[in-house]
């Protein structure tokens, strides 16, 4: 074995160079850590290409020697999908590596006529936003772990954000990519055409995979004009169903100037103020929302006008009881702080039980309600914590407090996904099924749909090679 | 074989009825003849499914039997995807079927809270379009054949048209997907979620590949909210590369309320005023466009006066030469009457050469000045006839006049194509692959996506029964 072990780690320093196969166990250690800091697995060595072609070569001595290749960008996610699964025996850990995107990072091309950009995989996502606004262009996806999440990553897991409701998640963004398969070919879709029907979609196919039927080395996403403007408000709600009418009136004045959407329940703030003293911008009420208006033209005080007419209006017909309208950026980034430090704030005080579920639109507030009941009743004394991306559907239900939820970890998991599968909802909205759900997915998808994604998984990735055991198992 | 005939057309009777399975060769051959009226194929029968159940019922007879499975929609199609392939031996005529989806017309549900429309594969796309603005929404895939497109045919020719800058493609607005697989399975993918990443995306694998990896048969579709008005403009460029600042300008300034950007060349509009006496809005240029502004809120004077203030900076500028805003609903139909009559016009002055290509719009106008010229040059008398959809870079780039430019038709084709692929665009981008392009698919494609898609048809097909031939052939 360790003579084995010696061939396949010069073979990858040959492709890579030296300094770029990481072996000691610190280094290996820290890379095959999930980005919540609860599952460590092992790896043989940390691989960092510097391009495209390394990649292929990386791939074709995993085939060589019966690799698993685990890709790797910002490790940002949070069902563990981008390190190696923890316990695997030695035999295994010495046939997997991690492969890291991080040389790759090189903006390419940025064509603001076309309104695209062209990226290596390991690009920070804060880079093409600033990329793109150096241009007066706009690239939407827009996510907490923006400083650190990468490209490559960002495209494997599809993400999604705060801006999905007016620019889609990340597939509608990707307009070409290159990427390695298993067999260590080069798939060259990188195309920057918005109109393309010359064959099968190819590129849908690696976008959400998780790096599970290739690997993303390169991209070209699509750009958006600037608005000029934003103004949020910060509105409560009389009760969680009004959410629906705020929604459907905002989006009949304003169109794709609504641009974010997000319903906050009460407890989300209860932790956020015990935790840090913010105070949200009105006092908080059972449920609010924080929403977005862009404009394009230069005619803030108009469409601020316009909304607090709309806003008034809500209030008069008691859908309403209190809100704020941004008067300035820094009212806007305030509003804003606020949620950001949602997550945050509930970490510090412990934790909680995390679902990240979407509903269609219209049962998002009855499921809500039934789901708050059946909860309360099944685990007395826990707390839903509730906030989420109500323009979309999806809400990052969240049980607490940690102390009373985590015993019930899994049943309280059961309950919320056979109500989301009966409301025809999804168990994986945003983050993706990485390590952690993918018994889920079996448990509650039907047997054809789970025996479509294995055909699919079969036909890029017959030996098992590419992040093996995420999204689906072969083996069963 | 009488006798398997027999057996085949008695087993399909059992499943759909014998009023539903046609083989009166006047009716066969309406069926087979492709939508431009160039291609005449043939087929043992017409067998037209009530339901999904029934559908998969067919499949299974048709696995039984050894059957190529032709699936049809509104048969609108430009690429001859649709029917059988002409010349087909007897033998091959007697295992072929044609499965129309036109019995399969309900529309199940209409949700103005989720903005969502769930139909099955055969509702007209028109009809669509009507349920939605009965609930104040709107359904923004417009296209010419709307009165006789279908839903299934929509998707899966991942269709296009003019509103694709601002609401993407069809593939965008299907959230929810039925598909019935080549073995006979049903794939429940109805979902009608914004947010869904529960393992691979698999609807996106049947959206655009024309009936080759599955049969859609009913499909959940996302609605927009309904602009209150609608302003257009028809304007005149000073010289084709001004399409450039147009856009860029409009788009910083109406930011997603530019909802068309349409270019137009003099030769179309010279065919459609000798053809049938319409003029344009404004005296024909070499070049013009017609744009839409749409305007979610009632502001519509205010929308206009900045319309018509930004032209007239363009015209000082000297990027327009002349230009029309619409004074009314009326002005809206009759410039918008102009840009669709352009192709029967055409038509009927003999036809031309066509080609359905996409470039980044970076590249546009420079491939359009020296494809023009290439074409001049390899082939004297002709004259290019090109409009399209400038904002996602797609030209309709036609070769008339056909007297001079039909003997020359494949090389045409090839010297229009190498430049599109010199230029990293699309020969296929809202039409299609279908019969007429498979060859020139092999011939400007890398052959690693070749080989994948060829793996996803053996994925999906391994039978080659659903609609053989088309897109990518197996047996190369």
């Amino acid at each position: 074995m360790r003579e084995e072990t010696s061939a396949i780690l010069n073979a990858l320093r040959r492709v890579v160079g030296t300094d770029h196969v990481l072996t000691d166990p610190v280094d290996v250690r820290a890379a095959a850590l999930d980005g919540r800091g609860r599952r460590q697995g092992n790896a043989l060595a940390v691989v960092r290409p510097a391009s495209t072609e390394e990649t292929a070569a990386v791939m074709r001595v995993a085939n060589e020697f019966d690799l698993a290749v685990i890709a790797q960008g910002g490790n940002t996610g949070n069902v563990g999908g981008s390190t190696p699964e923890p316990g695997l025996p030695s035999e295994a850990v010495n046939r997997t590596i991690i492969l890291q995107t991080s040389r790759m990072r090189r903006i390419l091309n940025v064509d603001p006529i076309n309104n695209t950009v062209t990226v290596e995989a390991g690009v920070v996502l804060q880079n093409v936003q600033e990329a793109a606004r150096n241009v007066n262009r706009l690239f939407p996806l827009s996510l907490a772990a923006e400083g650190s999440a990468v490209i490559g990553g960002v495209i494997a897991t599809n993400a999604g954000g705060v801006h999905v409701l007016r620019y889609g998640m990340a597939r509608r963004m990707v307009l070409g990519l290159k990427v390695v398969l298993a067999s260590g070919d080069i798939l060259d879709l990188m195309r920057s055409l918005r109109k393309d029907n010359a064959g099968y979609a190819l590129k849908e196919i690696f976008i959400g995979s998780e790096g599970t039927l290739g690997i993303v080395t390169e991209a070209v996403l699509a750009l958006e004009p600037l608005p000029q403007r934003m103004l949020s408000a910060w509105v409560t709600l009389a009760e969680v169903r009004s959410v629906d009418v705020l929604f459907a009136r905002l989006e009949a004045q304003f169109g794709p100037s609504l641009t974010a959407f997000e319903l906050i329940g009460r407890s989300p703030l209860t932790s956020l103020t015990a935790v840090t003293g913010m105070k949200p911008p009105v006092p908080a009420a059972d449920w609010q929302v924080l929403l977005d208006i862009s404009v394009w033209q230069n005619d803030d005080e108009e469409t601020r006008e316009r909304l607090e007419a709309l806003l008034g209006d809500l209030m008069e017909e008691g859908v309403l009881t209190n809100g704020a309208v941004s008067q300035s950026d820094s009212d806007r980034e305030a509003f804003w702080r606020c949620r950001e430090t949602i997550p945050s704030s509930v970490k510090r005080q412990g934790g909680n039980v995390k679902h990240d579920i979407s509903v269609p639109r219209s049962v998002l507030s009855t499921f809500i309600v039934d789901t708050f009941a059946a909860l309360q009743t099944a685990f007395p004394g826990v707390e839903p914590s509730v906030f989420g991306h109500y323009g979309d559907g999806n809400l990052h239900f969240n049980v607490g407090p940690g102390s009373v939820a985590f015993p019930h970890e899994e049943a309280i998991h059961r309950l919320v996904h056979d109500r989301v599968i009966a409301a025809k909802g999804s168990i994986a909205a945003e983050h993706g099924v990485g390590s952690l759900k993918t018994d889920e997915l079996v448990r509650t998808k039907a047997p054809e749909e789970i025996a479509a994604m294995r055909a699919l998984k079969r036909a890029f990735d017959p030996q098992n090679r590419l992040n093996p055991g995420r999204i689906v198992r072969l083996e069963e």
